[in-house]
């Protein structure tokens, strides 16, 4: 793991918690992206080598809409950057991790993503990713 | 704000948690340490310029144990690292943020850290922490 690359904050409004964060990290929303596949639209902030992905959900079957209904807003996940995610799929699947995706998925900005259990994590959802600029093969 | 200086995740064993995050990781625990003022044990491990500080309560009037016993394990809170934490406290209640501490106090790892209500940062416990190496005055 190469680094917390973003800390995913489930919130009721992206526009109105990118007004908060851009006053909390004094730093403007510099992205906006709808994911479909996950039913959500992101906003990203930068904080030196770090980012914080604000999560809206677009329809009520999102998983941020089901996480908000059950714990309320707060932060959802954390991604740490990998440089092969096959490979560290692979090492967490040997250490007894449980996997949610068996193969990459494509997740916002341009990475491949995979989500491990939060059960076997301490309540924690974690997410690896991997930016496909690093794609070789 | 500079970085994400550490994410803590609240939990019910540092020996078991510290395990499981060893092998999520890939790399030791490389301190644990004491925080008696909040009736915490903490144990820190290294991701690139990130860490991950998990959390054991050592009384059941810690701030861990309260949280655990409402929401369970899990993400407790993120800590951004400033360089000069008066200023920057200034600057977020001059934004309308509540600090829950009105001067700097200690924390783990030779830290001077505030913290931000979380009802004002969308359900997110936000901490500030300057490490004592930049103080000069």
């Amino acid at each position: 793991m190469e680094r917390i690359e973003h800390i995913g904050i489930a919130v009721n409004s992206i526009e109105n918690a990118g007004k908060v964060y851009e006053k909390l990290l004094n730093t403007p929303v510099y992205k906006t992206e709808e994911v479909k596949s996950e039913n959500v639209i992101t906003a990203f902030l930068q904080c030196g080598p770090n980012k914080i992905e604000l999560l809206e959900a677009t329809s009520e079957d999102s998983p941020i809409a089901k996480f908000i209904a059950k714990k309320g807003e707060g932060v959802h996940h954390i991604a740490f950057e990998v440089l092969d995610i096959r490979a560290e799929m692979e090492r967490l699947k040997s250490e007894g991790f449980v996997l949610l995706n068996e193969e990459p998925k494509m997740g916002a900005d341009n990475k491949l993503v995979c989500f491990v259990h939060p059960k076997g994590v301490n309540g924690v959802l974690v997410e690896l990713c991997q930016n496909q600029d690093f794609i070789t093969s």
